[in-house]
């Protein structure tokens, strides 16, 4: 058992825990975005067009210092090193979120997809020229009237025999290209997504590289529209646009061929199935929502450790008698708003240190089997939904615990709530996302997983026995874990030891997903059974869907933290973490017991004694809130927050 | 019981049931909205010094169309009537935002400052220029370091003798006004909350007209220094800003003195009391927070009724094999994230009709008694901090739920989340407004109640038998409503017909209400018991009030549904209301459910079965969710969504 005498927290060493392997990109990039924090400034007091080239300005000069360029091979000037490059990408997410979106767009889906989905010569081509931001690029995939669903695309290629050319064509106007960053202004190039039409049959959505400006003249080519998506909620400094292509031909060389290619006038590929080549192809996504739930975690970590350190210094009412006045941080309702917050932000940042690492691996060797990759792709889509709806929720939360002060724009939480909003759907919608772990799971990432949307997803999983279903998941080896670790009675059992066992929290988890799981295959196959069509099938169970996926994320994030901090030698940073670890765990059963209760893991005694619980780890862990913030070595230049140097905390702190 | 076969909504006359009585003036703001719906562009387009400039415009504008000076008396060129004035403003709540603010400024505060504190002369002196919107001003309480605890100000007006007048002086930074509307660049004179000096000796916070600009050059003057506030998050069409007073001397005349004056150099007061005085004074908040929280729940309306058009035309995922498209509003998981806001926004509506109604009542009386005024304050506290936090929370989701688009500010979404974002924390902060209603219920409203701090508050439960104080709570009238209502088992009582039953949902409200103010008190009692100092015992049992506060609305607000729905005639549209109430009832209970099976009141069947009549009512409110959202009469130009007009939408209609 962890000894929970108040520990006292080396607040370097922890910084050096948090930031890991690539401590020394991390600082790299600490150092970049202290020296550039006037864009901070600039991005409330410039005007759209202004702050756009200003974005543009710091994303070249970024480039020259390396720190974008690392997942791209050496000979391109690039640092060979796809783990560094997403750790250097997260910690832009202390920073100006239109610069990380703007580095995320050039490097991480422009030269992403060329380099994932390109051959030698593309690289050849393009890849030095954009490592150097030189070549600006745009990643075209979505249309307005097709987004989650990119199989349905409606722009087409087709292949001209007599020149040897695709013709790049945009047939109506849902079929447009919408949201897409760099395409309003700087994009010469685009990765543009399009039905690959031969023979006047479609072999399915294809990746091509298409010219869109002139590289001397910023000039839009021939057939090529752009139109100005506007002003947006946030992220103004990325100029998202409209696409459309009006029959512009491009060399046949310019299809991304990796996984398929028209050679000699025939359609090839070394994937037989086209639905799996197309979820091959997409696969290049992961690397984007890895990318995209690391900002949303540490843009948490800006918007708490304002808010923590604001409410340790600021005062509120003071007894008319004179004695003592509370801190904010002192008042109950304030610990149990922030404090498990930073709990659960420690919990993804090393549940995300795991996906990095499994990332890099799969990506760094030739060809990883397709079962890994499909469950790093699960994995990668889970961690970002979570990732990114906490980041929504954190800001919001801190933003109102700093009361009217949290309101302005000298402090950060505007841009960072405006700027992280729309993570939650890009890089694909946190709910569609959870669907696709769930599918996983389902199907025990077996090599038919790309193949199914999710009406097949109801048809293949009714077409088997339910214990079928439940053997082939991965949630069924977890059953053989729980079994006697989750006592049944209150009798037999210390309450509050066992509250704070990892292996009964852990057990807990476990137990919710596995029981989903096979909630839902049940459910499934009972629909079916009783005659309904798989579109209402799938309807109804929708919500127990996406609840297995959140479930499972969330069983795989505790695991990480308490492998975590497993594996730390005894010190007073390690009880620190344990007290966080159980504020964690028992807040994410607090928010969810009454599923527990439900299903006979929680008599209504154990639920009050959990909540209980939580509340005294919040008291436990307050003394030393401030200092793991600190950890997460935000800068000042990046806290910018005026209500810590303003006259209230001034006279707070006297 | 109702019938649940599909009702057929009568969209016309279910919008005329929500404007109820004020059918007439919300018609007029709705004509006035439609013809300046420009400014919604231009909210956008505009720099924000222009965009100052075109709301003060507006809000001109409308003063002379008589919709915002309806709360002052005829004379004055009002229209002599408060419920009246309210529903004006609340309708704003579908438009501009910034309108609205500066609206409730001007009239509301500041107007209604002079109204309710000051006397005839001062009515005489300001009200017909006010009204006109010729005179302009800001309602100065809030200072940077005392934010909700108004009691603490440092502002102070010290009587002088000599002159016969009071000196206005900002003591030091932390007692600077801040966040004040309309101060930054138009104010020409404020209401000033400030600590009432006479002969070295306090005697509390009373408010002050101070002339802050020339009214024809509009230059400061002597002694007042004004600050920007610069860009806040929302509602940048306000010019908010902070101020210093530097000795600025005005005529003991300006003091508003309904409740308290300075006569042959004395202080006098009608009431004995400082605290009674400083809480009655204050008592002229309610008029904003009614505003705010109604303002609040008509935001929601906007979001939601683009959210569901959007939802009820949009297709998603085409079938490869080309069968039906499904629209986003089929999908389970859609129909749960928007419907139950619809019945929740319809529930509030009601409840907030009461509410006007109330302070209707009690605002044209001479003297309402004392303890129906606190009431009303705490129902006010409370509908305001329901209202808001349900206006964050519902724009997020739609706008989450309508994907990239959402996220244009060419759609609302981005200016109504912003602009709402900051109603959570004004006009007071969301979790003491419900500690303030938690207070009303623990001392029965009784006249000792304004004079509680929460720490006064925790001293005088402790003093009392836990007896006492639940049977002077009001929840112990609840008691008796509650007996035999509640089944215990599940065997002898028909679920679904129960789970439906109006006496069944309310009397499981008035349960909870009762059992967390209980324990309130209990805890209270036992913590002070137990040798802790109140401060700790506040602190530990802080979110146990709020709950208590919560439960106790949300039963308030449950009561307004069910007899709305009760008193209508047989109708398709009371079929459709009874839907909606049960909806509400039901996934409020869903929410919390937890709570009801720790206490014994739900079993984990029934609470399951709870969970699925919500998806069941879901499924039966889905064909009639675009006419309910039509009847909230939102007017196209304050839809003003371009994703109802876009390419997408035209496709899926066809």
């Amino acid at each position: 058992m962890p000894d929970y005498a108040q520990p006292d927290v080396d607040v370097p060493a922890l910084t050096a825990l948090l930031d890991g392997k690539y401590a020394e990109i991390r600082q790299l990039v600490r150092k970049n975005l202290a020296e550039h924090a006037g864009i901070l400034d600039d991005a409330v007091a410039m005007s759209r067009e202004q702050y756009r080239e200003r974005v543009l300005e710091v994303v070249r000069w970024m480039a020259g210092t390396g720190a974008t360029g690392l997942g791209f091979p050496t000979e391109y000037d690039g640092g060979g090193d796809i783990g560094a490059s997403i750790a250097a990408f997260e910690t832009l997410g202390f920073g100006d979120l239109s610069v990380l979106t703007k580095v995320g767009v050039q490097f991480g889906l422009f030269g992403g997809a060329i380099l994932q989905l390109g051959s030698k010569h593309h690289h050849d081509d393009y890849l030095a020229d954009l490592v150097k931001a030189d070549l600006l690029g745009c990643f075209a995939m979505t249309e307005t009237g097709h987004g989650s669903n990119v199989q349905a695309l409606g722009t087409t290629a087709t292949y001209d025999r007599e020149t040897d050319e695709f013709v790049v064509h945009t047939p109506d106007d849902i079929s447009r290209k919408d949201y897409i960053g760099n395409a309003a202004q700087h994009a010469h190039a685009g990765v543009v997504f399009a039905q690959l039409v031969i023979d006047d049959h479609s072999e399915g959505v294809h990746a091509f590289v298409v010219p869109m400006r002139d590289r001397e003249s910023g000039e839009l080519l021939d057939g090529v529209r752009v139109e100005d998506d506007g002003a947006k909620i946030g992220l103004n400094g990325v100029d998202n646009g409209r696409i459309w292509f009006d029959s512009v031909r491009i060399p046949r060389s310019n299809l991304l061929n990796r996984y398929a290619d028209v050679v000699d006038g025939r359609y090839t590929s070394p994937i037989d199935n086209a639905d799996r080549r197309f979820f091959t192809t997409l696969g290049t996504l992961i690397q984007g929502r890895v990318s995209v739930g690391g900002a949303g975690i540490n843009a948490s970590k800006v918007a708490l450790a304002v808010a923590i350190k604001y409410a340790n210094m600021r005062r509120q009412f003071g007894s008319p008698e004179g004695d003592r006045e509370e801190l904010l941080l002192d008042y109950g309702m304030h610990q149990r708003r922030l404090l498990p917050l930073l709990a659960r932000t420690y919990a993804l940042h090393f549940a995300q240190e795991i996906l990095l690492g499994e990332l890099h691996n799969v990506l760094s060797t030739t060809e990883a089997p397709d079962r890994q990759r499909r469950a790093l792709e699960s994995r990668a889509a889970g961690t970002k939904a979570l990732g990114t709806w906490h980041a929504s929720h954190t800001i919001q939360e801190c933003r109102e615990a700093c009361g009217g002060a949290g309101y302005l724009m000298a402090n950060r939480f505007g841009a960072l709530r405006a700027d992280t909003d729309v993570f939650t759907t890009f890089e694909g919608d946190n709910h569609i996302l959870l669907q696709l772990v769930a599918k996983g799971l389902l199907t025990d990432y077996s090599s038919s997983f790309g193949e199914l949307d999710q009406l097949g997803m109801v048809r293949f999983v009714a077409e088997l026995a339910v214990e079928t279903v439940i053997e082939r998941t991965s949630a069924h080896k977890l059953l053989e874990r729980i079994k006697d670790v989750l006592p049944g009675g209150d009798d037999d059992w210390d309450q509050e030891a066992g509250l704070l066992d990892p292996e009964y929290q852990l057990a807990m988890f476990r137990f919710r997903e596995e029981h989903i799981l096979s909630g839902v295959a049940r459910r499934l196959k009972r629909g079916i059974d009783s005659g309904l069509d798989a579109v209402d099938v799938f309807s109804r169970v929708q919500d127990h869907v996406i609840a297995a996926g959140r479930a499972h994320v969330e069983r795989l994030v505790l695991e990480a933290f308490v492998e975590k901090t497993r594996l730390m030698i005894d010190s007073d940073n390690k009880v620190a973490l344990n007290l966080l670890c159980d504020l964690f765990a028992l807040s994410t059963i607090e928010a969810d017991r009454a599923w527990w209760m439900e299903h006979g893991r929680l008599t209504s005694q154990r639920s009050k004694a959990i909540t209980r619980e939580v509340s005294s780890l919040c008291r436990k862990v307050r003394p030393i809130a401030e200092d793991l913030a600190d950890a997460f070595g935000v800068s000042e230049e990046m806290l910018h927050a005026e209500l810590l140097t303003g006259p209230d905390a001034h006279q707070s702190k006297a």
